[in-house]
């Protein structure tokens, strides 16, 4: 797996490393014959130029990277698909690194995509608290930054978010026009400004109808089916009475869905159940899963826009921080409509 | 957005651009005291170095590129997170590249994984035919490279595959053995083995039961939901009988399924619908869909493990190409079980 290197030419030829790097870079004090000598050579060694080693010059290589917890939900995917579209419209290419909701992983993205020297980054963190000292390094780089749908509040740095919390009010409030008054709410353990809000629009709703919200109605832990699940399972074994589900997250209302139906529980009519990010899914399970919409493709759009008028300026980091923020949008289906 | 380049600490020192880069290189020709100033110079004015740049040395990055159509599927999403795994225990980090099924963009991320001089690629092709030059070139420079799923055949490149001749044949034996005689094919419009050795599998069954396979009941596009309600809409349309619908792949089944719900067409009783790959969704469906399961962590481990032996070989070309097909596993559920 040997790859042709600076050194191979440099040895085929006969001259120092240093006079095939200007060489391969055009530079002035090199003759035209030796750079003719050092581009034979390359060719037939078949030597690619690391185009990124001559960008130290330029500063630039077009590349930009994204870091998103995981491409496995529709709402990611369907973020970054957004953010694709205009960054290739406009000659970026992008890479994608995944970091399974783990620091250490999203520590390793951060570097590699630094050691690419990729123009910019482009993030939805996994913990706020943990992550601010990583990404404080990237903007002391003065590499630009942008974070969408989950930021770090106390960084100087750009962002483009959905309002969490009016998204937690209006999906509480639907249930409770329903007729629903017993609403439990089931959301992540992650230290994430995103789940504090929807948490605080939903006992905001409450409240506005005169209703309690005793502690044993929030269940906190890892989103995902299986937690939607054992939440269900929970409230059954400790006989907590409850007539609606609200998960911060689709897959985790998918899992109270299934575990609701299969004890012979009826939803809509006896419970109601809503999710949340408008995953693929929602609208093929039977009854369809009520949700709330992010404008992912939007979302997507606009980060990429914003990014895009950033690194324009002067200087990114001396730009006015500018942060968007969008409207969540209700989707009503049937898990959430009796009559 | 100005970085700090070796630019910069050369214009701070007064020195050459040669003398910082061999300085940060500890070059022997260069002075203690000279890379002292230069690593004090580097770290106040927060230069981070390229270590891409050094590792045209070492030949070695540590990072592997991953280039898939598009990580909205559970297919390759899971298949990635199977490679990701091993490599991340084996020190490696992943980067990922969407093709969307564009050949400009398979070529543009290639291009950018070379130039970030990746240690390897492992690549699902778009297309065969048209893919197979700029394939060629990655083999040429002696970069690792390994396929799954999608090969392109004629190139030295080891793969790891499912048998997807079988897979398409078990397929269709299930939907005959369950009473459907006139059974429908949709399929891609895409230059991929995977999808003629579907196709060819479910010719195989049909013919074994002497059964025929007239050509308006094979239709092809772009696999997709849409395509599967556009191919159900115009069976019915052209009053083609059928009794069952085998999808190459489950997003265009759910379609088909949608559509005769919609048309008030019983599924599994008047019609059974078979789909591919064992997407997420398909559990969660009334009625579930039946599928084929191509084994997706498992073949994305085995993937990593096959590179991972591979690039400890001396010479990764000449060592024996080595290719792995896994087998499929059939899914039967409602959607293909009357009764």
């Amino acid at each position: 797996m040997k790859r042709t290197t600076i050194h191979d030419i440099a040895r085929e030829l006969d001259v120092t490393f240093s006079t095939v790097a200007r060489a391969l870079n055009d530079h002035p004090a090199i003759s035209v014959a030796t750079k003719a000598a050092v581009l034979e050579t390359a060719k037939r060694l078949n030597y690619q130029q690391n185009k990124l080693a001559s960008s130290l010059r330029s500063g630039r290589t077009n590349v930009i990277g994204i870091i998103v917890p995981s491409l496995d939900t529709s709402f990611f995917s369907s973020v970054v698909h957004g953010i694709e579209k205009v960054m290739t419209d406009n000659g970026y290419s992008i890479l994608l690194y995944q970091t399974g909701e783990s620091l250490s992983q999203e520590q390793k993205g951060i570097d590699t995509f630094l050691q690419s020297r990729v123009d910019g980054i482009i993030s939805s963190v996994s913990s706020e608290a943990e992550g601010a000292g990583f990404y404080e390094q990237i903007c002391k780089r003065q590499v630009p930054l942008l974070f969408f749908d989950r930021a770090i509040g106390q960084l100087p740095v750009p962002s483009v978010t959905i309002n969490d919390y009016q998204a937690g009010f209006v999906a509480t409030e639907h249930l409770l026009q329903q007729g629903y008054r017993r609403i439990v709410h089931l959301t992540s353990d992650q230290d994430l400004t995103i789940f504090k809000e929807r948490f605080r629009g939903y006992k905001a709703a409450m409240k506005q109808h005169g209703l309690p919200v005793p502690k044993k109605m929030t269940l906190k832990g890892r989103l995902s089916l299986e937690f939607g699940r054992a939440s269900v399972q929970q409230l059954l074994d400790e006989k907590i009475p409850f007539d609606a589900v609200f998960a911060a997250e689709d897959y985790t209302a998918m899992g109270a869905l299934q575990l609701l139906l299969e004890k012979g529980i009826k939803v809509p009519e006896q419970v109601g159940v809503m999710g949340f990010a408008n995953e693929a899914f929602g609208a093929f399970v039977t009854p369809s899963l009520s949700t709330v919409d992010q404008q992912t493709v939007k979302m997507g759009e606009m980060t990429a826009q914003l990014f895009l008028k950033l690194i324009g300026e002067k200087d990114y980091y001396k730009a006015a921080q500018e942060h968007i923020v969008l409207d969540p949008i209700l989707i009503p289906r049937a898990s959430s409509l009796p009559k």
